[in-house]
């Protein structure tokens, strides 16, 4: 994409609403623009990532043997009344009255409706285990919408739902998505790690927040320093052997986020110098609850032996459009955000240094043709602006590289090219920028 | 995919509450449920079909350089009184209060969300042209829904917007438009005709609806039989020169729907053995309506001789939701539905005919991997069930070829290949099934 027709409204100044880095980032950057309190446009330049880390969550989703479905946003209110939620809920439920009088509301989550798709739709424990998932955007009218995208009130969320026919069953189905959501924060660059969290009348233990660290996070987090150091996608998962190995191996270890923080057990369980006190954000959650909703809905099928049951179910949420100001959080400099490659909008950003310069333009245009070509994604600078406005742009928008072709370099055979993570710049042939590049 | 694992819920019987032949297929090849009145569930098959439809419709939106931005579903009404349109709209228009007592709205199109933040981004007239485009679900409160996701009242639609300086430049992106209208919906299998549109007091003639032919349609259409006949994809677009002859060769004929049909001047126009009288699907719309929304919005540019003016906007709209069962009305017979193939859930019905022989499993199982592994998307039923259900279940959901594989033809070193749509069956071994389908 050239830059000169690209809609990437970016901004000089720093937008005074904007509380958090990435909210601030996010609108310099001409990622997104406030439509109304805490919903958002996605411009072209935030679109991209949010459809890169969507399909991360996709991908591992699919991997572990989740099925993708699509519901609707907008609900009737009688399930959430057979659930016995609709007046639970409260004030960040959005209600609506459609014209034939009938209460409906946006969904803020969905364990009624698939609930009731699994209801009308399977009725055998040959059937089981299930689990669907879909990536839809929810409403939750928080009193003080704030943060930007981090708690909007219009959100993108994956949310999965399992259903086995009982507890040993339904703790293998929980395992496969701790393991999933290991490996989808991992492709992202973030390093998650999963805290015990509030199982509520439920009890048990499977329910895990899974937590980044960053300082602007919103909740204090106390935890085992290897868990900083465990690499995670070293462990290929197989999906279809046995996950326990890799669950203990992460909730053996002292995490807690401030709400479960428990300050004696943190003292005898982490030596002094493995002890750490951060901050955190909330970019996952998975819980196990059981028959809450199959029973009140009447999700049963029928048992090996002839019975009926209501199925065991449990829920699985990412939040999608969170995950980019989480990712903003937690890799960022003076100078905008740094994308980790398999995020990032483009992978390379490339700067005409001259844009009336012929030569500067035919090395330009060629750099920007063959990366094409080549499969990689290139947003071109080919503006007539100084190159500082350039540089500090690209900074800004944070791509993994930025390939800088001047006319000084061009005269001795070299073109620039810079990590933007590392700051380091190499010198080198245009062949060989666009071959490391291409690789 | 195996079937034994997949969440495809078909159904025997046919659902009495389905008036139109794509309703009834939808429901019983499992590929969406109802959630309530006009709102459905997309279940694995069908969002398959969904993704498909909505991936040709970004990559020729892309090709005709239009830019893919996300607006929000739910929208401030200040906005809608600015324009005039919040109390015009009436009752499809789904009203909504928050917490604050604010009102909102669900949007049912978004002219004025995309003119706001036009506004706020772009101040000259050298960054135009521009077409920004979305695909997002919307809400009409319609009082009847019917006729499945064809009328429903969620729904998902592609909504471009350009922007222009002068009258021209906006006739060329409406152009672009049409001609990439052309190119969508010939991507998809079908034949889709722009037929002359209302333009309402905005006048000229650049407002256009497409318009596929079906038995069930809602309209009916009279047009020049050449168009039928016409191929579109053969006539290449190039978006950078001039698209009028090709928008004149399929505006130049008469092609009207009953809103806008003149008899004397069809019966004047078309020889009488040209004259084509049938029923018809509107699956788009495109429409130039120059400062309707700019001018109350305040949408100004700096034009080059230093004054400020609106700017000029079209709108164009692809129902991809609808399209889903627009496709299937265009292309179905008494078994099922008749996928083409690139919107096809999967591509190959992969059939073992004796689920209980572990020669039919091996060979089965080889071929599935075979075909995953060449990329080719296969559907494999491996269920333990009758040849009878298993043949009538793959017509059913109508994907484009059957791989049929038993115990009989595997003695004699062949398995049978099945053409949905033609009805074709070619005995071959189970190697040249595979290359062919690879290829």
């Amino acid at each position: 994409m050239r830059l000169s027709n690209y809609f990437m409204p970016t901004l000089k100044e720093t937008p005074t609403e904007a509380q958090i880095v990435s909210h601030r980032l996010m609108l310099r950057a001409g990622m997104v623009r406030q439509a109304s309190a805490g919903i958002y446009s996605w411009l072209p330049l935030g679109l991209r990532v949010l459809r890169k880390i969507e399909q991360i969550v996709r991908e591992e989703q699919d991997r572990a043997g989740a099925q993708e479905v699509l519901m609707p946003t907008i609900q009737s209110a009688d399930l959430w009344r057979e659930s016995g939620r609709y007046d639970d809920y409260g004030k960040e439920m959005l209600r609506i009255v459609d014209r034939h009088n009938r209460d409906m509301l946006y969904g803020p989550t969905n364990e009624e409706l698939i609930t009731e798709i699994f209801r009308n739709s399977v009725k055998s424990y040959r059937d089981l285990p299930k689990n669907l998932y879909h990536i839809q955007w929810k409403f939750r009218d928080e009193v003080r919408p704030r943060f930007g995208v981090m708690r909007g009130r219009e959100f993108l969320m994956k949310d999965a739902y399992s259903f086995d026919l009982d507890y040993d069953s339904a703790k293998t189905s929980y395992n496969k998505m701790f393991v999933a959501y290991l490996r989808t924060y991992a492709r992202m660059g973030l390093k998650a790690i999963p805290m015990a969290a509030d199982t509520g009348p439920i009890g048990g233990d499977l329910s895990h927040e899974f937590i980044i660290l960053a300082d602007t996070g919103e909740s204090a987090i106390f935890c085992h320093n290897d868990y900083l150091e465990s690499d995670v996608l070293a462990k290929d998962a197989d999906y279809g052997g046995d996950l326990q190995a890799i669950v203990d191996s992460w909730t053996k270890l002292y995490a807690a986020t401030d709400e479960k923080h428990d300050q004696a057990a943190f003292e005898a369980e982490v030596p002094e110098d493995k002890r750490v006190e951060r901050r955190g954000i909330e970019v996952g959650h998975i819980f196990y609850f059981g028959d809450k909703y199959s029973k009140p809905l009447g999700a049963e099928v029928v048992t090996p032996d002839g019975k009926q049951a209501p199925v065991l179910m449990g829920s699985y949420g990412i939040g999608v459009s969170r995950l980019v100001g989480g990712i903003i959080e937690a890799s960022h400099d003076e100078n905008g955000i740094i994308w980790p490659e398999s995020v990032a909008p483009y992978k390379v950003g490339l700067i005409n240094l001259r844009a009336g310069d012929a030569d500067c333009v035919n090395a330009c245009d060629g750099a920007y043709a063959s990366l094409n070509a080549a499969g990689v994604e290139v947003l071109y600078d080919d503006r007539d602006l100084g190159a500082g406005a350039k540089f500090a742009g690209m900074d800004l928008i944070g791509l993994p590289w930025q390939l800088v072709i001047g006319p000084r370099g061009l005269k001795n055979g070299v073109v620039e090219l810079k990590n933007r993570k590392s700051g380091e710049r190499e010198e080198l042939t245009l062949n060989a920028a666009i071959n490391k590049l291409a690789g």
